[in-house]
């Protein structure tokens, strides 16, 4: 083990998220020390062993957790939906909004007028939302674009948002968000552009592809080509499906090896059978489900066949306003079923794997050095429960963000 | 008009939550100057027609409301009710919980054995996260003591509490929200002993009184005592009314003249008419809705009777732990179908209403000087609708307290 740099001591509880790292599912501690050097996270153990460091700090009472993973973000956009908000209180649909130029395309064509910086800024302030209750990565797609230098300037946008507001940044292509207006009516032509030009000139920019298979979007035979290219570009595999209508999307990506499917509220038995085979996340959206008005997707056979679940803000202008993933945790077991320990484990450890990472959303040597820290009042156990339950901050949470780079 | 001193202008949508005083049912104004003095709103009017002051900002772009008001909350607590959520998540009931002596009684048991410093304390946390999204006036009931020493710490503590955030409380005494453990079975002893021994103690320290009248609570004939008491000692009323189950006590109150009646999932025609007819405010609270997984209140047929609609968080640590009043606000968009202005009035001019506040909740001169500003990004127009939508602080969101004397 390198000599510390700092140690975090008399944390009441921890959560490592790794059931062989502690008692129960979330793999809990008691009366525990972290050690740190550059930037990472080099011993978990108890305080009475805790190595010396120049820098020491003691924590009495509070619980510890690797920093949040915020799995499926839209976190870089222009313009507002607020009307769009609106029409679907009165009752019109999403897709019917879709449909007559609005969703999607209206913030494409607010997207498009604006210049890099100025998304990365206004990213940075949602980043920085987000980080303040305790989360340290967070996944962005492009699909505001739909054209080649706009999907570009927003994978860009993403990265230096991160940078500005210190979080770590996982970057997805999705040029096959929607069909823009000027190519209304030849979507093969624009299935043509998004593999052609718009994923070379995108891959070097992006860790992940993702693809919106649904009606109104794409069909399953474009999302399997567009996912293939991606693959070949060395880029880990996404998919939104079963969301407004059923399609076999989900199986399909399960097959070609995607990490994680994503909203599922339609999937069917062969989906799930094929997600379990292939380890797929199943990635829970329960702000969308909430300001969709939607159902919910069939958490207990997703359980049953062993299908493990994230949960996101899928945050965005449109379908899920919501820069709070403490909130969508919670939501997730009240409204979709999840237990206390999935919700935790799905904006964690879980939340990890939906992105490809090794080093976060576990706390172990090797791991970032990044922890979300919450301080409960007096006379408040140190419960795992309570992490979830006043989700919102009832309880100050910190970020303690140990010099990672970011 | 005395002399300003101070205006803030260029304000680019003003909403002054009065018709008369602007357009629409949100009396909005565009290009808006305020003037101040003494901490107090002196004049509201175009940006060109200012009048001078001492000290002049400029907010071009930002859209300004009266600060909002949280009409119904329990915010002085101790200890923890994390467990009863994983209880009720596997579909243990509310009211079974309290009847094991949970719920609302493992919160008396923390807050008997807590220092009035130490309430005020932890309660300052919750109103500064409330402050932080806007919120300047907040309701504290009592409730978690049940005995005469504690309900007066609990109010006291509310006011510290208020002084240490800089937010004003306004204070109700809740002695009768559930029969202590002590008099469990005698719960008429415990009624003479909230009218005969807490009330006469508590009332100098409140502005006014309420009863949880339900199952496994009190009787509307008990309720309708402790009103008559409490309005004898010059005490506003409110009443917790129709949660759980059916019992008519939203109209007993209103025809005693209460302010508001809250939660109401339940109530009937009689009751609703009863209120119009009293210009009963109906509270809704969507936190609770949610957590408890219940319907929502009637709101179509109180719309329709014409009873006006406050939205407040219930803070609690057991049904509503969300200390959060834009999230409730949207909540009550989606999950009740309030309209955005129903929800917006509902946090500031109706909430004033509700707590029998003149000088708060409207944007006029005489106001307290408390305004909430919100400053979109670049590109995102100044909405009434974006307000609301973007609820959880997608867009910054500024308390600009002008000396109020909380």
């Amino acid at each position: 083990m390198s000599e510390p740099d700092l140690v975090v001591r008399d944390l009441a509880l921890v959560l490592t998220m790794d059931p062989e790292r502690g008692e129960g599912p979330l793999g809990a501690l008691h009366d525990v020390a972290v050690a740190f050097a550059g930037g990472r996270v080099t011993w978990v153990g108890p305080s009475r062993e805790a190595p010396d460091a120049p820098d020491t700090r003691s924590l009495p009472g509070a619980i510890g957790l690797p920093a949040l993973i915020d799995a499926h973000t839209h976190a870089v956009w222009a313009g507002s939906r607020a009307d769009e908000f609106r029409r679907r209180l009165a009752g019109e649909s999403y897709t019917s909004i879709l449909e007559q130029g609005g969703g999607i395309l209206s913030t494409v064509r607010a997207t498009r007028d604006t210049s890099e910086e100025l998304l990365a800024r206004v990213a940075a302030e949602r980043l920085a939302l987000l980080a303040a209750k305790g989360v340290g990565t967070v996944e962005i797609k492009s699909g505001y674009g739909l054209d080649p230098a706009t999907e570009l300037r927003m994978l860009r946008a993403a990265r230096r948002a991160g940078e500005l507001a210190r979080v770590r940044v996982v970057r997805t292509f999705l040029g096959a968000h929607a069909v823009p207006a000027e190519l209304r009516g030849d979507r093969a032509a624009y299935v043509d552009q998004v593999v052609n030009e718009q994923l070379p000139l995108c891959a070097p920019e992006a860790e992940g592809i993702d693809v919106y298979v649904d009606r109104g979007a794409f069909t399953v035979e474009e999302g399997e080509r567009i996912l293939r290219e991606g693959r070949a570009h060395g880029l880990h595999l996404r998919i939104h499906a079963e969301q407004v209508a059923f399609t076999g999307a989900a199986a399909m990506a399960a097959r070609l090896g995607a990490l994680s499917a994503d909203h599922l509220e339609r999937i069917d038995d062969d989906g799930i059978a094929a997600m379990a085979e292939a380890g797929t996340v199943a990635t829970m959206l329960p702000g969308a489900m909430l300001y969709l008005k939607d159902t919910s997707p069939p958490v207990a056979r997703l359980r049953e066949a062993g299908v493990p679940f994230a949960v996101a803000t899928d945050l965005n202008p449109g379908s899920s306003p919501v820069p709070d993933l403490w909130t969508c945790a919670t939501l997730a077991t009240i409204t979709m079923g999840l237990t206390v320990e999935e919700a935790l484990l799905g904006v964690t450890r879980v939340a990890a794997r939906a992105l490809g990472l090794a080093d976060a959303g576990v706390l172990r040597p090797g791991a970032v050095g990044d922890l979300a820290v919450l301080l409960p009042p007096p006379g408040d156990p140190p419960v795992a429960a309570s992490l979830i339950q006043t989700m919102s901050g009832a309880h100050p949470l910190l970020r303690v963000h140990f010099g990672v780079p970011v």
